[in-house]
């Protein structure tokens, strides 16, 4: 007979009751060949004399096992081992030493590698952390947003609702977003020309990945948002980089290109271009409409700066003009409200809307239903609208600070256009102080920055980063173009 | 001079600022050629005596126009639309009848169409539904999120730290899933060998998407969760339909398919089988595992129903052996607490893990940390197993009464077999009865339930559904199962 006593270990502390952890080794030693397919085993009463365990314990685990087809019981001759095991060659039993499946490498291969920019799962263990415009959590209305998950809680019928998925998003919420895009930026749309997504993000994802082609051309600005470059080339795509001014993306550029080329796509950033903060002048979107109608391309027009404006009032974006089905639409919640809370939207016609929506239960069959419910709320009572208003005032505040701190203090280190809106301004270090170098001695003192690596998308090394001056607070600011200053101190 | 009056129409029920609808009207009629670059607009009293409006409004209007570079003030000559805007033929000025942008289809082709057996976007309107296995919203412990939402929301640093976006999901989540999986699954893992999802179905996403080039061979249930399928289908793939019987997957089909053919890739449900129920039985299990060393297959097993069974302790899976890298396991959270919390998780090797954090983050940058944050808190404070221990006594009678009431009224119209745990049955209907039929007399009678498309994924029509029994409670069972009886009358 087996060594049962020394092959079973019994651990009191765990919760794992112990009849199961008797089956669970058993089980173990049937699969690493220790014990045979046929074996007989020792009767409740002996493994429990073994084991030194009550015989109950042992009758629940054979039980188990029986269950589990592991064993058979033959009435008057006792436990054995399943025949119908497939033979198991028994392995080398070293103690110890093998090495668990999760530890090295796949054992398969998988040719699909991507790599992006930053390191994804990185700890950032500084206290002050300059992100890439992101808005202030400790201002976000989250007692509001509890408010509303309290009531709808309480609320049955509320609750059945919720739990009917709809890919789309919450219909509570799409409806209440009609009005709302009506009135901010003059769309002119129903309820079935909108989805809801997770952020910004997902819609890009989305969108790219239906209208995109191996090998389709895609008219990008140079520089572009990273992740919708890596977006655009994992579906495929080749990217066509037109030039970025501080008029936004150059359209007489993009006019040549269109004529050298059949370009598919163009992706634009209407306001507060990421990373340069410029906002596409009036002149160039109607330019970009003319090309739009000629060419009949298709457009995503990535709004997600719309909420923040603070020297004149937003531009109504291409969407709210005649631009004929070519436009599709993307607008983010997740900005106004807190970054935990991601809420995106698309606006496209019907057709593309379902099919976007479609796609997007392949990856994700529905979004937080609470959440959304819970945010057509607030936007149908205004508590939104009052949250922007006010969180206006305050980023409009950190960034003239922040301005007025970085042309005191760091004047010939920084070079920047101070941005109309958003929530970051574009810093770009003098060649003398290469980024890499700040960002680690600014980590020393406590502050996290992007290195500038993120920002290299093309062959050009901007030696820049967006400072995200929304998330931090006065003292916070003047904190952080201290550590700057020293940081870029010979 | 053109007639002001009638082409600028004020809507004063609007909360759009008035001097804001003045602008933005003026915009449209430069866009739509109506007033010609370099025209000359009417001075600012003249235009607010022609309106009806104060002159303040319209220096405002005149202000964020000039802003938005859509017009010049020449020095004691007036203002004018800018020169530099492109020539914009005029188009015929049909007061209303011009389609809007997004009423028709997408100006720009798009080849993708993908198209899913359900209509996404259906709203239900019947007062009874049966969803596919479900769990029951109103048993899941909502206060207790909510008390977890409250106290990381007043935690000034807790808060700073949510702000840190990590797609591979919150490390405290991860941390306190490592001891979870171990003590209730036998996993050998790492917190580098987690990532956290949005469902079960993002990490099915994420996995085929690294794994699957087009026309690669991919191993399949018949039937099979149609959702995974199609996410296959998607990625080029090409399925392998392997019988499904009582004992889960025949492997001995598998074996011989793998002989025939270079498979990529095995999708396994495990435990209650999607759509049958079936848990794969211990020696197929076996067989299993010796296919994957040989052909060093990668596997994606989908565990999403771990959690719920009533006749015996789950069966450990195929991660929890010596795979040797090959098993990416798959689970889910939202199955345990509510449809709304959308949480799952993916384990597989660090490499591949790295790579799946990459794509999400192009999908979603991040998950709901606020919500990952309280879902830790609530598994290391074992609220989260009090849960699954309390809902799996309910849903234990709960099918226990649902089989009883099939028995006794609708045998010979439904067949099924009484499942080990999970949420739903496999119900097939006689032939005489089509699900169709069936499903629209049920819907007059105020009960919704899938017609039976979904689940056809090869050439079978097994005239069949899941009916989730889980989120009915006893009364509503009995409803429902009375609907059934009378919609199955002949």
């Amino acid at each position: 007979m087996l060594p049962f006593q020394t092959l079973i270990s019994i651990d009191k502390k765990t919760s794992m009751p112990v009849y199961l952890q008797v089956a669970n080794r058993l089980i173990a030693l049937i699969r690493e060949g220790i014990i045979k397919p046929g074996a007989a085993l020792p009767g409740s009463r002996e493994m429990a004399a073994l084991l030194q365990l009550h015989r109950k314990t042992i009758v629940a685990a054979y039980e188990e096992l029986y269950t589990q087809d592991w064993i058979q019981t033959i009435p008057r001759k006792g436990v054995f081992v399943a025949q119908h095991l497939p033979e198991v060659k028994p392995r080398k039993f070293t103690q110890g030493v093998s090495i668990p499946p999760y530890a090295g490498n796949t054992g398969f291969p998988f040719s699909r590698q991507l790599s992006l920019p930053t390191p994804a799962t990185r700890i950032i263990k500084q206290r002050l952390v300059i992100n890439d415009g992101f808005p202030d959590m400790r201002l976000a209305p989250m007692d509001l947003l509890l408010r509303e998950y309290r009531s709808l809680i309480s609320n049955k019928t509320v609750q059945a609702v919720m739990e009917r998925p709809d890919p789309a998003g919450v219909y509570a919420l799409r409806e209440a977003m009609v009005p709302h895009l009506t009135t901010t930026r003059g769309l002119s749309i129903q309820t079935n020309n909108i989805m809801i997504t997770r952020g910004a993000q997902m819609a890009i994802y989305l969108a790219a990945n239906l209208l995109l082609q191996p090998g389709d051309y895609v008219a990008v600005g140079e520089p572009n948002y990273y992740m919708a470059n890596l977006v655009f080339e994992q579906a495929g795509a080749r990217l066509i980089k037109i030039p970025v001014d501080e008029y936004g993306m150059d359209i007489d550029a993009l006019a040549a290109a269109c004529k050298k080329k059949k370009i598919r796509m163009v992706y634009v950033i209407p306001h507060h271009h990421h990373p340069t903060t410029a906002t596409l002048s009036a002149n160039r979107r109607m330019q970009l409409l003319e090309l739009v109608r000629q060419y009949k391309l298709a457009v995503i027009e990535d709004d997600y700066d719309f909420s923040f404006h603070y020297d004149s009032a937003p531009i109504l974006p291409l969407a709210s003009t005649q631009h004929e089905g070519c436009v599709i639409y993307i607008g983010s919640v997740t900005k106004v409200m807190t970054p935990s809370a991601r809420i995106g939207f698309m606006i496209a016609p019907e057709n593309f809307i379902k099919q976007a929506i479609y796609l997007r239960r392949l990856i994700d069959l529905r979004g937080d239903n609470l959440m959304e419910a819970a945010m057509a709320a607030l936007l149908r009572n205004g508590d939104i609208s009052r949250h922007i208003k006010k969180s206006n005032k305050v980023y409009h505040q950190r960034r003239d600070l922040f301005c007025a701190l970085l042309d005191e203090h760091l004047s010939g280190v920084i070079n920047y256009r101070k941005p109309a809106g958003g929530m970051a301004i574009w810093a770009q270090f003098h060649p003398k102080h290469p980024l890499p170098v700040v960002a680690a001695r600014a980590a020393e003192m406590n502050l996290f920055m992007n290195d500038g690596a993120s920002y290299i998308t093309g062959k050009t090394n901007y030696n820049a980063l967006r400072i995200g001056f929304a998330s931090l607070n006065e003292k916070e600011l003047q904190e952080a173009v201290s550590i700057l200053v020293r940081a870029t101190r010979k």
